[in-house]
């Protein structure tokens, strides 16, 4: 089923000069000809400095391969690319107007792809610029290791090996080398360098009808980068099946394609085809490397991902494997404001990664070394009081709640409420240390964290976790009411941060919130901790009643109509003042027994 | 016609871990923690020492949007990114991990993207390191102008803009600021920036089928990053709109997403979705700038082309702006060894780029400038006399090239040569400068140029510019006949160069390689030069005839099976070899009648 294809282009035929366009636009360091349509060559805007002490390096071919060759122009890299139509050789005067350009006394080399095309043209422009009075020379690369040895002059493509020659001559170039001297660096890392790709879809150009030749479960090996049909189309495999195929390929002793040997030393390309993710390049990678180290018996030096010689959208990538010696590494490794050269792929590595140990938890206390005190402080006393109250009123709620979340939400809020609290009780008797306040509303939270699900759990122990923080920084072995008040406070901020509600969002906060402020005041007023936790606790229950006549902001209520959320108060208010309020009155039956 | 998306990956359930291996082998600079499969975190490999005087910052979230955030780990960006699964927040514990290994006595900021399930993790994993000791401030970054304004805590996702964000608060750390500087830094960025994206597929999870949500010639608007459907679908536009239109999303002063009004200096993100080409991005920037000048009165002071938040393999592209200041300029400025955060972008832009003039030819002659001269010396006699016979045996040869070429080609040798050698003919006669000979020798590469179009066009261009280039630097007025066969060679060594073909390709050069040799035996066995040509020319002859019996490895002849090719020369070969015996004989008759 052949379509249209989509692309986020203008106008088909203009889609090299507006790529580079937008390419300098994007790259200060980047200027191009004012030649277009017929002329698109880029180049360094620092390109009338350079070109006085230094061999220029120009490469270049049809476009549809970017970022090749235009986004690897920059100082230690390409003085300038001559961009063609898409899949199609520059003209003989584009290729001779960049030589023009950028050469200068010290001469330019051609790092050409081989085919016949790309071959002839910047042939062409390579005499024409000596009958000029230029120095000229030129390279020609063809690294393609999937066609068969012998096919005559079509011979061995171009491919993403043709970016690793490109590095090192410029960076052969930008030490001062003569063009002699630049363009043998550049022929013997051109014959250094091997590759093969895989595809998973064919591309489509500009304009053009998407091709299917490449049906649902297949694969194409050893593919070109225009869309000419690869040398095999085969099941798709896994990705390690598919590098070790292609790998095989590469280093074959029987195509004798490049000249590594076991023992050698390499670095690896892992190249995109231009639609390809990088999740995808790099679990490639991650495959690529020890299988050269285990199965080839080769060192790797270096290992470079990305997407750097493309085919427009073509899903898929190819390898390139070259030798690797100290000055081709050197060369690899020297600084290039190129920017599509990546970054931080330099330094020496070790033969594998050991991954970093997990680090422990700061905190003193583990989970074994908590227990229950043997006495409980007066403190501790109240604690437990209160947990303990809280605890039922909720299981004691459960029904209730699962009733009103059934008519606004998925109808387990008491369920899992009750989950919660029947973990805080079993647990409290066996490990909380009640005589210190801050772990235990922090074991609290664990004990939430472990049984109850959902974004309630997790709200309830940041909760508790947000208030253990505060707690343990800010109050001695006592806590004072100020300092209880405070904590609410603080937890209820990093709920409404984290969860993202406010009051009046009809959630738990709307219980929380009135309680909060109520008990601050109360405080503040003089009322003694005990009433003042009282009144806050109606106020509580009241802000949870209020929810009825909220319209839900968060979480599932929020798809329910508003006359339906009026019959009933948010569960979630509702578990939240029930706990609390069972917390104050239990607090205070306490201390009315005690006076 | 959904269909099983095609992956270049091994197990669907282990692309994150296996993704992470693959980019620390990449990344000499990044390490992992010893966690997989639960704990999948990438740090710094030198964060033992960072930590030590400089505040942590961590990202994250769910896998998927590779490079984010793993690749913008390193000195000036992220101390450590946080891996969950595919599109899956990370586990608290993971995230506690990571702040546990990076964060020193200065603290950690955590920039968590505005998603529920992210908010909620980060959020606990910052409240349980704050209880164990650790300082730990978070920012939400919420940068999505799709959606309306108001809906509630879903409200705005975090999209591209987080990579800003980040870059902001990794710079603020290296500086040595404190913790609450770097939150304040950070939190400032996130409510500068607005992102919109486009989208023309969805993607696909690993392991799951293909939607075919979105039709040929459709495209989405205001998606999320996670596969959610976006705000709205309509039919594919030129870029050029579908920018104009994200862009006045982005800036409306309706919604007041980010407080960006005319005259304000901006940065301009353009951020690949995973199966995006370059040049669709690079396109995307070219039409973005102009737009963000002229329509809505912004200075653009920076661009970032390129992939840095995707969403698996989707094709389309966000656009985030960002509000710029000096500060924010020198945060996103600062060095970083972050792999993936762009080069080359840093520097003041003009408010135009003024492409390069064209640059003119360095040869002191031009077209206009040449002309035949009034008075031809001995040699340009001569030459007059070799040419016009060469052009006169093609043109009277011409039937039968063009039946030849019928048998092994596509039958227009004959026309094309003969094309050729006309225009030679008249050119001669209108400009030529006879009496130089170099001079004459380019012009004639230049007539064929100008006429022939072809391989056999450019190989003759190559040829006649090659000698042109090598008698200009090797000869005083008078060519010698050893100057001759030396240029001969040359130019038959850039046609053998360029054009792929040796000895034995069945090609013109299995007439001229005899010739040269020949030539040059004939010369230095002592042989008067008229009598070296001509031996020399009849080798050419000879060696045209046995084509007959070669295999063609070059053109379109290598299709044809030998019978056939045995039944013929080529055509190429006896071309060459007429107009050179032709040559050779006109000067033995000039001589003759001298003689």
């Amino acid at each position: 089923m052949a379509s249209q294809g989509k692309k986020l282009i203008n106008d088909p035929n203009a889609v090299v000069t507006e790529f580079i366009e937008g390419l300098v636009e994007t790259y200060p360091g980047l200027q191009y000809l004012d030649g277009f349509p017929e002329v698109k060559v880029v180049l360094r805007a620092d390109y009338a400095s350079a070109m006085l002490d230094k061999v220029a390096v120009i490469s270049g071919g049809g476009s549809g391969h970017e970022p090749a060759h235009a986004g690897f122009v920059g100082e230690g890299m390409l003085s300038a690319a001559i961009c063609g139509e898409v899949f199609t050789s520059p003209q003989v005067d584009a290729i001779l107007s960049g030589i023009r350009a950028v050469t200068g006394p010290m001469g330019c080399l051609l790092v050409v792809t081989n085919y016949t095309g790309d071959r002839l043209n910047f042939g062409l422009a390579a005499e024409q610029a000596r009958s000029e009075g230029y120095k000229v020379e030129t390279v020609i690369v063809g690294d393609d290791c999937a066609l068969p040895p012998l096919r005559g002059t079509a011979g061995r493509r171009g491919l993403a090996g043709t970016i690793l020659v490109n590095k090192i001559a410029g960076a052969a170039a930008a030490t001062g080398l003569s063009l002699d001297e630049v363009a043998a660096e550049a022929k013997r890392a051109s014959e250094m360098v091997g590759t093969m790709g895989v595809a998973l879809s064919v591309c489509t150009l500009p304009g053009q009808v998407t091709s299917d030749r490449l049906g649902p479960g297949k694969m194409e090996l050893g593919l070109g980068i225009h869309g000419e049909p690869g040398a095999a189309v085969a099941d798709l495999q896994p990705v390690e099946v598919v590098v070790s195929h292609v790998l095989q390929e590469i280093l074959s002793p029987d195509t004798n394609y490049v000249p590594i040997t076991p023992g050698n030393r390499v670095v690896l390309l892992i190249n995109g085809l231009g639609a390809t993710p990088a999740m995808e390049l790099m679990i490639a990678a991650g495959k690529a490397v020890p299988q050269l180290q285990l199965e080839h018996g080769l060192a790797v030096d270096r290992v470079y991902t990305g997407s750097f010689m493309t085919s427009l959208d073509m899903a898929g990538f190819s390898i390139s494997i070259m030798k690797a010696d100290e000055a081709i590494l050197q060369y690899l490794d020297a600084a290039t404001k190129a920017p599509h050269w990546p970054v931080g792929v330099n330094g020496n590595r070790p033969p594998a990664k050991i991954p970093v140990p997990l680090p422990l938890s700061h905190s003193a206390k583990s989970y074994e070394s908590l227990s229950r005190p043997q006495q409980l402080s007066e403190q501790g006393c109240l604690l437990e009081v209160a947990i303990e109250a809280a605890v039922i009123a909720i299981i004691d709620l459960r029904d209730n709640l699962n009733e009103w979340d059934g008519t606004v939400g998925d109808g387990d809020c008491g369920s899992t409420m009750c989950r919660g609290a029947t973990a805080i009780l079993e647990d409290m008797k066996k490990h909380y240390p009640l005589n210190d306040a801050a772990e235990t509303v922090g074991e609290i939270g664990s004990s939430i964290r472990r049984v109850m699900g959902g974004t309630s759990g997790i709200i309830y122990t940041i909760f508790c976790k947000a208030a253990c923080a505060h707690l343990k920084a800010n109050t001695q072995s006592v806590v004072t009411s100020k300092q209880w008040a405070e904590a609410l406070e603080v937890s209820i901020a990093a709920v409404s941060k984290y969860g993202g509600a406010s009051a009046g969002f009809r959630t738990l906060l709307d219980a929380l919130i009135p309680a909060s402020a109520v008990l601050q005041e109360r405080l503040n007023a003089g009322d003694d901790p005990c009433t003042a936790f009282l009144l806050s606790s109606e106020a509580a229950v009241a802000g949870a009643e209020s929810t009825r006549h909220m319209q839900a902001q968060a979480g599932r209520s929020a798809y329910i109509s508003s006359d339906i959320l009026a019959t009933v108060p948010d569960p979630g208010a509702m578990a939240a003042a029930s706990w609390y309020r069972a917390a104050a009155m239990a607090i205070k039956n306490k201390y009315q027994v005690h006076e």
